[in-house]
């Protein structure tokens, strides 16, 4: 097929009512097809129900170094979960706090924190007058909202296939000291899927803002979520570069178990220098005498240790790498040569992303809607949920079974065309 | 023997040699004893681990209402869980949010929450110049503790056998607007087991403070943690009260697992008007994207009802009541009749308080500590660590067992009669 852009208007309109003919169709089934999170699957569920068994009534609870896990105490997390975790996003169990079951949530209190607290003795940023945040876009409306619940004012950094412009960030950190932070996910960015190039690693280590207060927010949600065995995406470790860069306080990186064992109820971790875990422990303790060891206690002796998680992590690939090739397969057959939309082919990480040539994002979900498929609100890819050209659309294959998908990305494809057609011809 | 206060000043020396050979032998000991904290025993403990078996690999993991809890979402906790909690402290479903593991940190999040985005729309309490706070003392050290760590000041309010002094407390909130709230633990309160009396409860739900955002924050941690079946305190219900006053809005009451499961490993919750809870939801969704509903479902899977609540309380205290009696016996024995101090006998919850009728508690928990029994700070149950007395001293006597508690409560018995012959030969 021609792309749209070269046919003319009554070949447009006769095109169109062939594809309303086939969503008519569609609607006639009432469909309830979600798409809008990256939720886990059952099947990939079920991968982790052992972890029900490895603890019970005639099991001995304590922790390696003697401590009863049922207990109060314990604040920064057991040792072997430290350990656990630490490993797996490569940073030493003496950099780890063990949290709760939300990362979301760890970064959020680090926003919370440094607002009435401040930053290793910095102004509470609630005393200042304007705090910003730099958001590579497009990134994850979650991280966004939690800037924007506090009033930071956030600023769109544009994002290639090497991670955000850091030309950009450098210039802009080094002379608005009301700059205070920077959201990243580093590895299968949520949506792009893009995973930072070493020397954007090394820029980042290298920072120097003129905020002494300025953390970059360095969410390794995707360190081990890769689909394929042979396609990884490497990215280099932070923590370990921004203290050869002599910066060793610049970073905070979070992790957890989310996707890994069960999303509502991993663990939750920060890896960070000694002199930040030092700081952030001088509120945890106000806050709290502890966090849920038992469930640290039975992610350690069901995943045993790192490989463990990568074994897991290979079966979660099995479940997930056909729903993705899936979904790109059919937007491939459905939009080959019109010249429609662009899309991401990941190799890892939970989304496909994708961005209409056109400026119809909103339409496109609204109609996909209408008929039953919810899709992630347009614009929720960047802060304010303000897409400046309306074009990008995060696609969440995880969730619905193979049949669904497949009628979901026909849906997708089909209501790009029709609202492609309807913006040429306005 | 005739109280020290009228020995004469040979016989309290000859009397001091005797104490003094008496802690001697203690020390030949190199004891390591620890009242230091609320913290239950290991028989207690053992008391939940039939909790490890509710759940297993072959247990449908699905709640009441057929969402799969191993997934991400419901964000309030899961039904049966609030009617569990909501039940345990005589409040409707709908009244109740669940949390992680730590009702301490429920308080924090909305201490911080007001300081930085306000109550229902007020100003957020970090842009105010002076934000203050009742503390009924003796109260819970980890209370002031939060309120010290966001530069909150705290006003001491005296406590007496029906709960704190309500006319202070009127007069107090009626006229200054900067007083934002007030830390309650309204049963079995801790360190000094008072139940607040009918008439205190329903002065607190009348209140007229001038601030708008101000809260009772009303800690029922000792709801059903009584220590006699026949002899039990009773607590007016708050938020009804308030309801009845049409004062909705004006308490948070805070409960948890903690010391009917496992401290570390159970679940906290948070009742309060419809009106607040939509407040504080705004705020949770953007923090989390849930609490982890499998603990949630765990909890009510093995307690199944109130009524299995009820039967695990009476088990914990067949294990507490007669270490509360141990210690009670002991200072009993060891300083009858000496007006060196006075002890309560609480009817529930974890603590004993005991005021030294010198100013002499500092040293008295020094001295302990010299010779391996560790206890609570003094000065730990006011603001800033400051008993304007030096009197109290709060023993906790659920973790030793009973050989080491019946050592313990003589060490310390001995010390408060050394310490109050060093205070008076002065």
């Amino acid at each position: 097929m021609k792309p749209y852009s070269n046919l003319k208007k009554d070949e447009l309109k006769k095109e169109l009512d062939t594809l309303l003919t086939e969503y008519k169709n569609y609607q006639a089934l009432n469909l309830n097809l979600n798409m809008t999170r990256g939720k886990p699957c059952i099947e990939q569920l079920n991968l982790s129900m052992g972890m029900m068994d490895v603890l019970n009534s005639s099991v001995d609870l304590t922790c390696r170094d003697g401590f009863d896990c049922r207990n109060y105490g314990v604040l920064g997390g057991i040792d072997e979960c430290k350990e656990l975790l630490g490993d797996m996003i490569e940073v030493p169990k003496e950099n780890i706090i063990i949290y709760g079951n939300s990362s979301l949530y760890v970064m959020y209190e680090c926003v919370s924190r440094s607002m009435t607290n401040g930053v290793m003795g910095s102004t509470p940023w609630s005393k200042l007058k304007k705090v910003k945040w730099l958001c590579p876009v497009p990134g994850y409306d979650r991280h966004f909202a939690i800037t924007e619940y506090f009033g930071i004012e956030m600023i769109n950094i544009p994002m290639d296939n090497n991670g955000p412009d850091m030309d950009m960030i450098e210039k802009l950190v080094s002379k608005d000291e009301s700059i205070k932070g920077i959201w990243c996910v580093p590895k299968y960015s949520n949506p792009d899927g893009t995973t930072y190039s070493e020397e954007v690693v090394k820029r980042f280590a290298r920072l120097k803002p003129k905020a002494k207060d300025f953390r970059i927010y360095w969410d390794n949600a995707y360190s081990v979520h890769h689909l394929y065995d042979d396609n990884q995406d490497f990215l280099l470790e932070i923590l370990d570069e921004c203290k050869k860069a002599g910066n060793p306080d610049i970073v905070y990186k979070f992790t957890s178990t989310s996707k890994i064992s069960f999303p509502g109820s991993g663990i939750a971790a920060l890896a960070t220098s000694e002199a930040n875990i030092k700081d952030i422990k001088n509120q945890m303790r106000v806050s709290t005498i502890g966090y849920d060891k038992v469930n640290q206690l039975r992610h350690v002796r069901f995943f045993k240790d790192l490989n463990g998680i990568k074994d897991q992590m290979k079966k979660h690939a099995e479940i997930l790498r056909p729903k993705f090739e899936l979904v790109e397969n059919v937007l491939e057959d459905e939009l080959k040569g019109l010249n429609l939309a662009v899309w991401t082919k990941p190799h890892g990480g939970y989304f496909i992303s994708l961005n209409t040539c056109l400026p119809i994002a909103s339409s496109v979900v609204d109609r996909c809607k209408r008929i039953g498929l919810e899709l992630t609100a347009a614009g929720s890819a960047f802060p304010y949920h303000k897409d400046p050209n309306d074009s990008n659309i995060r696609i969440a294959p995880s969730f619905p079974n193979l049949d669904e998908l497949k009628m979901a990305s026909k849906i997708l494809a089909l209501s790009i065309k029709i609202e492609s057609i309807l913006y040429l011809l306005k």
